[in-house]
């Protein structure tokens, strides 16, 4: 068993949750982990890009769904003290002010660290994103893909 | 170690969580894993018949919180962008149009491929339940039975 | 591999998810496991002093959110049908008839087993929380002492 190994899936698109996961992804990332992403329902909301191409083959209903859901991490909200939406504005601020890394850095950062980022297919069709909806650098994949690299982690999050 | 064995601890009686427990459990044992699903709290309203006998002893506040929490799989929402009840139900036709499996054919399927099913019986004393009150081919079980199956486990998982 | 070892992250300052998390933490304490509670962001909540002491450095933003927050377990809400705020008071009531441990005497009897508990500095710092606001006997790391555990444990959840 590869015990350096740690797999998260990202099931949620709250801002909170969201830097959550990339604090401990980069944390690991840093000891010498390999780490998994698996970016699945809301969570899917952070991979968005700022614009989506028109047309492709959704549903009236998909393009709702679409419409009302954040479009990458500058516009997730708090599961929490939301406040209409200025709960995370304000978040970010004391981040800033305490020199945190945003949540943006961290992503960047994972990245430069070889976090691997997989958005689930399934997810995707339901909520009726393709391919290019998903900022680049990600991979696609199902269940069984995640169930097989989760095999070999040592520790699997759900968040 | 037993690698083929995963548990998930379904706390949520969330839709798109739910559907997340059953994606996952059927895909472990698809691939001939061995599951447990642990159902607690609001995840045990997913186990809930839809006609619940009456009496018993519950106290009035345990009735109360009883009428007001979904019975079965039909009656769960969204954990985001609900809509006061709405988005389950179309969400749920998004995926008829996908046809993706219904979250109903998730559990039937769970059961065929002999997923198990336990409910916490610490969390039906604080919410009323009773055995009468969850649908057939459900185990009944503490959470050191749970602490058992997950140290014989390589997943272990909390929805 | 340590097979005794369990770690949870509570993330969440939600009343039911934070009594999930301290009767997992009970029960395997109860059969001779080492088990370490980490607390981040919302979970921190759980912590925090009755009569928090003034002053420090908190910048105006902190001081309010802070001020917002609940603090310590008495004033913990629940993630559903909280019925701004009455559903936690009437689930402790509900407890109380049904005799089940209050989330109180839950923490009590973690902290007699020897349950370990790590509040996460950095979502401290972010929710301007200094040591003086948090109850004694927690120690304080971050997100490498969080792995560097999870790296020894054969359960590791999420909540």
């Amino acid at each position: 068993m590869d015990t350096t190994k740690k797999t998260i899936i990202l099931f949620s698109g709250d801002f909170d949750k969201v830097m959550a996961a990339f604090i401990i992804a980069n944390g690991a990332a840093a000891m010498g982990d390999d780490v998994t992403i698996f970016f699945t329902f809301w969570g899917l909301n952070t991979l968005r890009k700022k614009q989506s191409p028109k047309g492709g083959s959704r549903s009236m209903l998909q393009a709702m769904f679409g419409k009302m859901m954040p479009k990458g991490t500058q516009r997730l909200g708090l599961s929490k003290m939301n406040f209409a939406g200025l709960g995370a504005p304000l978040m970010r601020r004391v981040m800033r002010q305490q020199r945190a890394m945003s949540l943006e850095e961290l992503v960047a950062s994972a990245r430069e660290q070889g976090v691997k980022f997989v958005a689930c297919t399934l997810s995707m069709d339901i909520l009726g994103f393709t391919e290019n909806d998903i900022i680049d650098g990600v991979e696609f994949a199902g269940v069984a893909s995640y169930l097989g690299e989760a095999d070999e982690a040592n520790v699997n999050l759900f968040i």
